[in-house]
Parts: structure tokens; sequence; C-alpha cells
């Protein structure tokens, strides 16, 4: 059995622990939160659950193997790296850190202690989302493009712009499913509210061929959408969050290329480009709730020494494009690459 | 009578003809293209229109006071010219020239001789384009953002990009709609046929204010969406041009600002923004024809000296963003100043 | 404080407890079943509430005032009569009973004892229904017609048919939002499960006026369909439950008649009827949880001595319906009159 | 060539007109009509076609071979037992006649003289109905129901009424898609106009097995619906029309049966069905204009005297139920048997 603490019992922290409650090798042994009237909820639904304001506590609990994290992004540094070197395996939100250099302290802690260190990126232990990845592994030719549009109204941050709060989501997926990785990143936005962070913006993200990926979030949208397109040479996907049963659509559409275009004297106006279409497919979906998928992976990989789906290298990647986008986002869209060789690493 | 004159009649030209042919106030001349078997086509539908290969024919015929240009985009300005030097009006579809530069001088030599200049925006004469301008000049409040999408499968072009073909629509419509002008744009995008033009761009458009907009038009999407955002202070719109009857939807939905925010020694993590959530309308929109609706314009303008809604001004606004845009696509996404001075004349 | 027992913690009693717990004014003493397991779930829960799997120790219970039935139909009568009969007031789910003349003798029962019967048509007290009921009072005009789709994959019911499932929802919102009642009912319907009850149905209702309602039922369908439509005179409503938040769109829409048709010799072709087309609009709703507002309801209703929105009347209007609907099944559609002198009682 | 006349140039009178101008093997030889201005305007588009007003002309013109009928279904009978007995095949709008006896004496005649008669039901030479025909002979498994919805504001006619109007379509679509036919029909509805024919329509038809099928017409309703669920033992339909492009959608979902319950002294309310929910499967559709289709195998049957899709006997087996749905609308629903004799003759 794993020993498991929560630390932070705030908007997702009670989903870690219904979750980890319920994690077969799992036993939760403590929550820690620094408000009194939250840890009194947490008594009131899990009697036999120890609870505690101080962090120092659960670090020296010898019956703790894990610590997951789950308090505002500005403490995940300081308290994974103390996790980490208290010898507990971490399991942290996302954004993994404030910082791109956090994020990389983390890995190299974890990786030099040979610790698990997990980062809460949801979306890939989905049904959808791991579906996509296996089209795009085996079905969609070359991918042209990744398109994602992330908007609703509310609920804005004071201390994170929505591409903190909402693109991280979109670039942990995009992380996951596409094999290439972005070598650098242009985001343009705009903030509403006098003082506060952006509530608007467009991330565009390059690649080292012709791919290129988009992602629009929007904190101050009159409808809620949640919409991927995802282009290939072969076939076209298109995954929509909100639909109840059909998420993913498959559709076998796309162009092919006359490559003996008839020229003569005159201008060629002939189209030397073909449309293709086929049918459209939904499949079927496996719809067991991803923070049980993920939590489930985590335990696991402790017994046995494995690499979680989203490890720290993952949220690594996420935090600098994250950390890129926002220093584009100062300089009105200008172009911010990603550091190749760190980023290997 | 305003005797009219339709010079190219191949994908548009035949929607012109079978306009101004039903126009009160106009008669329908002649037709001119360099393509006998369109000239053949024209003659068995309208046996009363004369049909000519010989474009000089038609600027010496003095029958013709107005010529309606719907060429390729490349011949748009030495047709317009040569009209307006011999006296004509003119009705140039969109976009008005291929460069800012041929656009202004159109304008300036339309001025000169006090000629009438429409450029073919068609979709700032739906009901549904007019409604919003209507709503954006009375309830909107202030604009805080303008998003539009305009994706589908082909047509691709092979003389220009996605940009003049798609986004010269969005442009249209938002010069129209939004009394603010841009200030500067940036686009980004790929083409994924070799050799051909971008199938996909992003553009960024920025103001004297804290308005932003953005374009997104794609040649290659799985599925067709014709969709506009616009975020105001006091209400929002949602325009989605495929459905087939409420096409604007107005939400009176938005933000509320606590303007007198509790602080404390401790960070402030308290709400300051509010949301408000009211209810949707639907407007009920004027469903004539809008290139009918255009034509009759059009020749009032003429017969009564009035400027049309949309003029060369406007046709050349339009031009000057798709050719800083096109620039802006060749260096990733460089932020291209539109000139101020040029801007206002 | 008005003590409660709730007797059945299967499917929904688990959401009566809950929001009892949560009721003010109600004070939760004990929950009743004959199944173990289930009220050690209770006791996990809630440690404060006492179980019992014997039925008449809660119709001793001083503490208890009221009694909520959430059992299988076949029981309702005998436990909500026991409960009357022992002074208790009771609040029962729907249908309210299996038959309309144990539904009257309840609501006789009731009555002679003065005490309060409330049914469980849970959907009259959501923000849609209450709108929709507001809207017909004031705003459609003359109601033509009331038609409602009610379908899905599962949940087969083995002891009732799709009409005692699922068309109770129906009538009960029907019920409430229509002044006028139906004074005959037919349905059509098949089993496509040997032995099973039907599990596709079709009910016709009939007034004394021009108006019609038509309800389809089914729980084989690929699809979730939870529409309504309401067709006035003035006005015409769409209700679509499924839509997350424009569930209520009223349409300004309609036809206009010519009163004064041209006649002459000939046969009359001429159009007598025009058609009126104005805005749509979706009034902002009550989001509150349907069930919370009902028992508060309930427990304000023992206490002033009021009559809840959803009687004893109301739920045996529902029940002689569906008797008659089942009828009506059993021989291929054969109008059954629902008795008028009762109905009115 | 095959000479072809049309009679009846109202509203539908122009599509065949344009489709047989453009259909390889036919000849539009002449076009009559009783209105001057309707003549008129066939000149002027089609100035090689001959005008009358005259149908005995027509009857008596050598060069043609087929009469294309387009009146109001009053005058099917007639004019099409005419052009039979002068010889000349017969193409007729649908409903083929007014009565079922009158549609019986055309088939009767046709057959005596090996002359073609086709019923113009238009759908069923679809793309979209082709395909379900096809899913149903080949995967569909056995058809529990087949449900149709075909509701919108407008057009009222006086003549006929909703059933007339718009259900003939859902009956000629299910004829052509369902091998089993109909053993009975009931219908309830309701007019909302005094002294006009009903305007919302209920149809239930019976067959011999424990299929059922149901059909909803309505002229009065704020939306506009085009849809049809077909659901079998191994997959299910929806056809909703009013799609852009996928019109069809398959879904292999469904029930399973337990064959074994599992029995034991207490009630069994374990559940004996199981449900199946697997990928959805949208086919590419054939999207050639239904009517140019349709005209070509016209001129087909006609030259290799074959028989066409949507022959006498479909339009005889349509107009059949349409009148014993008249006959139970009158009498609140009663259900009537559709002759079974006659119906396999």
């Amino acid at each position: 059995m794993i020993g498991v603490a929560v630390v932070g019992y705030g908007y997702w922290g009670p989903n870690l622990v219904r979750n980890f409650a319920e994690t077969p090798g799992a036993r939760l042994i403590s929550v820690c939160d620094l408000k009194k009237e939250r840890l009194v909820s947490v008594q009131a639904r899990y009697p036999a659950v120890e609870i505690t304001d101080d962090f120092d506590e659960v670090l020296r609990d010898p019956r703790v193997d894990a610590i997951a994290i789950a308090t505002p992004v500005s403490a995940h540094f300081r308290l994974a790296m103390s996790a980490l070197m208290a010898g507990k395996h971490v399991f942290v939100e996302k954004p993994m850190a404030a910082t791109a250099d956090e994020a990389r302290r983390l890995v190299d802690e974890a990786s030099r202690r040979k610790l698990v260190l997990a980062v809460d990126h949801t979306f890939v232990h989905t049904g959808a989302v791991r579906k996509m990845r296996e089209l795009v592994e085996s079905g969609l030719g070359d991918i042209y493009y990744y398109d994602s549009v992330r908007v609703n109204l509310g609920l804005f941050q004071h201390d994170v712009s929505v591409v903190w709060d909402l693109a991280v989501h979109d670039l942990s997926i995009m992380d996951y499913v596409l094999p290439a990785k972005p070598v650098a990143v242009s985001a343009t936005g705009m903030s509403h509210v006098v003082g506060e962070p952006e509530n608007i913006a467009y991330l565009n993200l390059f690649f080292d061929n012709s791919m290129i990926a988009h992602i629009h979030v929007n904190w101050l949208a009159p409808v809620k959408v949640r919409r991927t397109l995802i282009g290939g040479s072969s076939k076209m996907i298109v995954y929509d969050d909100l639909e109840p049963s059909e998420k993913i659509k498959v559709y076998d559409k796309g162009i092919t290329l006359n490559g003996n275009p008839q020229k003569n004297g005159e201008k060629v106006y002939q189209m030397l480009v073909g449309y293709r279409t086929g049918d459209m497919w939904a499949p079927q979906l496996d719809s067991t709730e991803a923070l049980g998928v993920e939590l489930r992976e985590f335990v696991n990989c402790i017994e046995q020494g494995a690499v979680p789906t989203a490890d720290g290298h993952a949220g690594l990647r996420v935090v600098r494009i994250l950390e890129a986008a926002t220093q584009s986002l100062a300089q009105r869209g200008r172009v911010i690459e990603l550091e190749r060789a760190r980023r290997i690493a």
C-alpha cells in the first residue's frame, strides 16, 4: 500500500481526496491545508483521514510515501521540492511550476533521487484524448495543423492570465497527442479589467516542419466552446469536449494533389488540388473518470518504478511554453524561441 | 436608367448579371469576357444583352454609364482605372485591388472625376451584418474583442492566399460593423501544398485602445464554420452565418467589476469580478438578397450623387490590411503598422 | 422543525435524503429500507440519522411529522395510506399510485385528516417549467398544441411500461403548465422484448376545445431527446431540457388569418393564411436545484397549512391518464374518456 | 429520344422542365398550363419549347411519348388517365391521385397498355434515402420502429390536410426503405383555422409483426425539423435531412437480452436487459440532385421497358394509407385496416 497525503483542499483537492480514497493500492493518510474550516470539512466526510495545517508534519510522517499538491501555482515549487528532498514521490497540479527554471529543478531532483514525479495533466487520461493520440499515431497521415478553442464566461483569475489557466489544458493535450514538439511560440492577448492579467489570448506554436498550432483562450465569451481541430493529410479530427457522447469525430476528408498539371501558354487557372470527402466516424470512447485512471497509474508507477504518462518532462515542456507565451504577450506577439538544447533534455 | 456593363463572367459574374437584370433603374447593356463559351451562355439566358470580348468597346459605348468588374484580382486595377478614365462609374469585386497603392489610385481617380466607386463587400448588405452594426452602435457598450472563424474544405486558390480569399470577408464586415479602425496587424499561417500560397492563417488586429481582433481562416478544415463573436462591456454577440434563421444571437452576459475591493495584509484572492447572465435574444433579420440590395444602392448613388456603403475608402482600408497581413505572414507574424496618415485620407 | 423520515433508499431515495438534510425547517430523523446494505451506506454518510428496516417503527415514532416515500410504485398506496392513517404528512414519488382508485383514496384520506399530501413532480419546480407556465399564462395566446418527445437508450423497467416511467414526466409538466385538462386519451405502443412491458409509446390527449397534445416516449432510441413544443396563437415555445443554458426559447411566430377572403366563381386557391416571423428570445432561468425548492415548499406547506404545487389532485390527474393510456395501449389506441365528474372533484 | 411534355407550371413544374431540359435521352417538346403568364415565363427561359393551354393538343402530339403531370392532386387522375389512354407514358406528382380507387385504375390502365407509370416520390432518389434502404437490407437486424417528424411553419394548403402535403414524403420514403408494409393505420390531428383541413397530425402505422411506425407532421411549428429514427435490433439510424453533410448517422447501439435471468425467491428486480453502445458512423452520400436521377431513370425505363423505383404500385400504396389516415382523422384515431387482398395486388 502506498501512503498518500494531499496538500491543499481548495477547488481541486477534494477531487484528489475522493479519488485517492478509492484508488486500489493507495491509502490516504492525511490532508493538509492552512484553513481550519476546510480541514473540518475533510473530517466530516472522511473520519479516518488525519488532518493537519503543518506541512512539515506531513514531510516527517514515515507512513506517507507520496504527496499530492493542489495549492496555488506559486507554492508548487517550494512544496514539491521539499517533498522530493524528504524522499516522497510527488503528484503536482498543473501547471507544474511558476517558471521553467523551477520545473527543471524539480525534474532534476526527482531524477537524482529516483522518485516518481507526476503532473496532473488530467485530460490526457480521458478516453477522448487517448483515442486522439491513437489516431494521430496510426491514421491521420502528416499532421498539418492543430487548432484549439477553449472559451467561456468566467472564472477570472487574479494571479495568472487566461493562458496559464486555460491554455495549459490545450498545451498538455497537444504535448501528449502530437509526437512533434514546438520550437517557438508567439502570443497576443489583452486584459479588459484594469490591473488584471490578460483575459483573452491567442497562441501560435511553430514547429520544425510545416505544422502549425494555434490556441484561442478567453474568459469573456458569451458561449462555452471546447473544440479542437487536427488536420492531417489522410484524415482530420474534430474533438468537441462538450458533446455528451460523440466527442471525437474522424473525417475521411482532405485534398489530393494532381502531380502532373496541364500547363499551356496561358496562365494556369486549372485546379491542381482535388478534394476527397468520405465517411465520418465517431469511435466509442472509454468513459472511465480520468482522475481515477491517472491516480491508479501514479500508484502503479511508484510500485513498479515506472514513468507516468505526464511526467516532470511533460510538465516542464508545458511550463516552458507558458513562460514563453507570457513573454510574447508583453511584446505584442514577438516570436520566442523555445531553447532547443534544454528542450531535448 | 443607368446603363450597365458587366466585365468578367466566371464564378461571380453570373450573379451580377442576374441581379442587374432585375435592378430597378438599371439597364443591362452588355457583358464582356475573353472566353467565347461564357458569352454564348450569356446569350442563351439573356438574348437582349449584348456580348463582347473587347473591353475597349465597352469603354467607348455611350450607353454604358457604369461598369461592374468581376475578374481575377490582378486585373481589377487596370480595368477599373480605364473605366474611371472613360468617365464610367465602377462597381468592383473584392478585394478591390492587388495592392494598397492601386486601391489608393482608384480612390483618387474616382474622387477627382466625381464618379461612384463601389466595392462589392456583399456581406455588409445582409440583414445579419446590418443588425450587428446597429447593435454595436446602440447596445454592446465598449467593444472588447472581435473574433471570427471562417473555415471549410476547399476551394484552394492559386494566385492568392486564404487571407485574400476568406479573411477579406471578415475584414470588410469588421470595417463596417466597428467604428474603430485597426492600427497594426500581424499574421501567421502556413502552406501545406508545395509552391502554393498559405491555406491556413491567423490574423491579429491591434487598435488604439484595448480592443483586439482576431481572424482564423482555413481552406483545409473538416467542418464548415462561419462564426463571429463580439464581446462588449454590456452585451455580446454570436453571429453564425450557417444558422438557417437565428444568425445573430445577443447575450446579456458580461462581467461587473467590484470597484471597492477589500484589501488587507495578505494577498488578495477575493474575486473582484462578478458575472452577469441575462436573457438571450435573436432579432428577426431582413432576408432580402444582399447583392440585390447592394446593386440598388449602387444605382441610387449614381442617380443621386451619393456615397455607397462600401466605397473606395472601405475597399482601400481592407486591401491595406490584406497587404500588411501578407507581409507579416512572410515574417512569422511580425507586427506591421498600418500607415495612419494615409489611413485617414 | 418538521421531523422527516425517508422510506426507500434505492435510486431516488439518496437524493431525498441529501436534500432533506439541507432543507431549512426540516430535521431528518430516520431512513427506512428493507436492504441492510443500503442502510449501512446511509449510516456511513449520515451518522446522525437513524436507520431501520421496520416501517411500523417509523409510523410509531412521534418525532416523525412527515414521511417521504421512494419505493417502487406498487408499494406507494400501502405505505402512504398507513402514513396518513398514522397522522403523518406524505411526500410520495411519482407516479403517485398504481391506479387512479388508489390515488383517489389517498387524496380523500389526506383531505379528511387535513394532512399535506405532495407528489414528487420534480420538473414543475425547475426554472424552465415555471417559466413555461408563466409564458402560457401571459403571452402565448390560445394554445393550439403541446408536443413532447422524451426518448433515449435505457433504462428498461420490468414492472411498468415506458409510459409510467417517462410519460409521467410530460404529463406532470403539462398538468402544471396548461390550464386546460384533457378529457380523453389514446395510446399506441409496442414491446420489443418478449414478456416485458411496452418500451415505445405514443400518447394522444384530447381536450374540450381544438387543443391537442401528444407525447412520444421511447427507451430504445439511439439519441437522447427531451424536447417540448407548445404552439400558441401569439407565440410558440421550444423547451429543450438538454440545452445547457437556453432551455426555453420563445418564438414570435405564427399565422395571421385574412378574415375577408376574396371569393369568386372559380375555386379559391388564394392563401388566406399569412405567416408572421419575429424575434426569438431565451429568457434567463432560475437554476436552483428543483428538488431543493420542492422540499422547502413541502415543509412550508406543513408549517402553514398550505397546498403544495403538486398536490394529491395533480398526482391523481396524472395517474388517471396513465391508467387510461395503459388501457388504450392494450386496444391499439382506442380512445378512453377520462371520467369528467371525478376529474373535477 | 423520348419526347416529353410537362403539364402544370406552378410550384413544381419549373423543376421538372429544368431537369427534363438537361436529361440525356429526353427531348422537351412542350409545356401546358391554363395560365398565360406562366406560359410566357416558360417561353422567356426556354425559347425552343412549345407552349399551350390546350391539354388535348398535347395528347394528340405524336412527338410526345411521355407526359409529366404537376397539377393540383385533384386533377391527377383525369389527366393521367387521358394520357395513358392516348398511349403516353406518365410521370405524375405525388400523391399519385386523390383516392386509392383512382390510383388503382391508373395502375391497371398502365399495366394493360404496358406503359410506364412513375410517381414522383423524389426523396427515394436521394443519396440519403438510398443509403437507408441499403442499411436496412444489410445491417440493422430486425426493425423495431420507424419514427419520423416533419414540421415547420407554413405553407398551409387549402385543398388537402397536412397529411397529404407532408406525411406523403414520409410514407413514400418508408415504403421504399422498409420491406414490410403496414396493415392498418390510425391518425389524430386538428385544424386550428376554421374551415381549413388539419394542420397538425400524428399517424400510427401497424404491421403484421411487432414493428411500429409513427409520423408527426405539422404546419405550425416554430422550428423546422426533418428527422427520422429507425430502430433495429443490431443498429439504429438517425436521418436528419437538415444536416448539410452528415444526413445519415448509424449507431451501433441497442439492447442485449440476458436469456437466463437469475431467479430466486424474492421478486426479480435484476436487469434482464443490457445496453450496447459502440461507434457512430456517418457514411458518405451521393449528392446528385434527386430529380435528375429520377428523370433519367424514367427515360431509361421507357427505353428499356423496365419498372421505375417508384411505380404506380408504390404510388397506390401511399395513397391508400393517406386515404385511410384521412378516415381515421375524422374518427379521432379509429384504426383503419388497409385492405390486404388489394394491397398485395
